[in-house]
């Protein structure tokens, strides 16, 4: 089944412990896209500029992922460029040029609009909302945010979580959205909000997910070749919301492997520069994968 | 079978969120030997001044734990005394008053040499391979070990991780002594310098188990009613070696079930402040523990 993901499409400049990495393709969405690929259908609404190469929209294509909701407009692509430390524990932003993507309103084509997954990548709240009046009430709307949202867009943002399922965040985000530092009460103080569903986001630690009073962990897989965690949180959501559409199943044992499958797609992502180690990505990698994150964590209870 | 611990028995006097805490029973060997009371025999050495409560040593001998190697002397017992920020994630030490710990040199007693589980819990290097030198060569030696030793006794630190077989270390010290700060990368760099089974642990992000190109993830189980994480470090290497020296086993599933159970009892001593919530730990709610950790990262691979 075909999941639609909204958000920004861009072009990253990365500095980071193997070199600059110039106008390489990035954008919350594109990740969300390829990794939910990995599973069925994807319908991408977002802008880009004249100047977005033919080149990976025609990558986006080829893994299936529907451009119609794609707006080419006169002007550059959203741009951002940032520097990580050379352990990778940290980033700094060099500079953002929001181009094309500053005038950006969402406008949903009539054949995405009773698409039954929908993705609100991290966005303005109130570029999300209007995304939401727009579609037919989906099955399942996964939405995530960042802390520039929490500071300039609180009351937007809160709208926003009473009218989504799955809330994904960052622990840090957690904290400051929730005003608790125990993650536990502040999963609980963003349910009260509005999400059934809170997927805290651990990065090199992995994901709890918190849904109807039950806990999952999910672990990380410790790599020795980390290159770029650039969108290793859009390909987690992605790969979630992807699976979900396009697997049977239900309720809490469901969730769980959603999260594990996304889990197994930042990890390769993880591994590459930008998009690189995702884009080429094929399902039975990702299967084995998980497979490894099954070994991970298993243990005999006595 | 019993294991033997070595390490600090302390008074402490804590500030935390909930008050003040003063003059509380505390020390690593106190926290290793009462978690790994849990599962058997413990021997115990260390040095404690005439102000240690005899209710103290009459709850260690009520869990099972031998004293005789517990030497008192004139003098007052090693204070320890910090604060914790309010979310618990820093801690300041105020004083470290060594007292008759100044002058500590172990001695193991005659019946204790053969003792074929040693946890040599985190003190002076020079001191954990001096007891080395006065035990037959142990089936299995655990060593714990901090920031400390690694800025001040560094060639003699590196010459105990020589003589042992499992590193319990924390991330940040494991990132410290190894100059790495990728965690796999670090593992390996500490395996190199002598301990076949590396364990890095995360605090609430749970622990890594390393051994023969095997990792292991434990979680930490995540809890609203988080008190106090002194000791946790070290009730959770006592419940490691505690559960090896007593439950029948080999190889790496044996080591990951050990891991668990000292994540499990960690779980219960930061839910009580210093050793209240260890003290009276039974096996039962132990092993329910155990089980609420298996149902909390289990999910079924596909």
């Amino acid at each position: 089944m075909a999941m639609l993901v909204v958000g920004s499409v861009a072009q990253d400049t990365i500095h980071n412990h193997l070199g600059t990495h110039d106008h390489i393709i990035g954008g919350a969405a594109v990740f969300c896209a390829l990794s939910g690929s990995t599973f069925g259908p994807v319908q991408l609404v977002g802008v880009v500029g004249r100047d977005f190469p033919q080149s990976a929209m025609d990558l986006l294509k080829d893994k299936g992922v529907d451009l119609e909701g794609l707006e080419i407009v006169d002007g550059k692509t959203f741009h951002w460029e940032g520097r990580y430390s050379d352990d990778l524990a940290s980033r700094e932003t060099i500079r953002t040029d929001l181009n094309v993507f500053a005038d950006f309103r969402p406008k949903i084509p009539a054949s995405y609009r009773n698409t039954e997954y929908l993705m609100l990548a991290n966005i303005d709240p109130e570029l999300q909302l209007e995304v939401l009046d727009q579609v037919d009430r989906p099955k399942l709307v996964v939405a995530d945010t960042m802390n520039l949202w929490i500071d300039i867009r609180l009351e937007k943002l809160k709208e926003l979580l009473g009218r989504i399922d799955v809330l994904t965040i960052n622990e840090e985000e957690a904290r400051q959205l929730s005003g608790e530092h125990n993650v536990v009460v502040a999963a609980k103080a963003l349910h009260s909000l509005g999400p059934k569903t809170v997927i805290i986001k651990r990065g090199e630690y992995g994901a709890l997910l918190f849904d109807g009073g039950r806990t999952f962990s999910a672990p990380a897989l410790p790599l020795d070749d980390v290159k770029d965690p650039t969108g290793c949180g859009d390909t987690f959501a992605g790969g979630f919301i992807g699976h979900l559409a396009n697997t049977p199943g239900e309720g809490f044992e469901h969730l769980k492997n959603a999260v594990i499958y996304g889990s197994a797609i930042a990890s390769f992502c993880v591994q590459g520069i930008g998009i690189n180690n995702v884009k080429d990505l094929s399902r039975d990698a990702v299967n084995d994968r998980v497979r490894t994150f099954h070994e991970l964590v298993r243990f005999e209870a006595n």
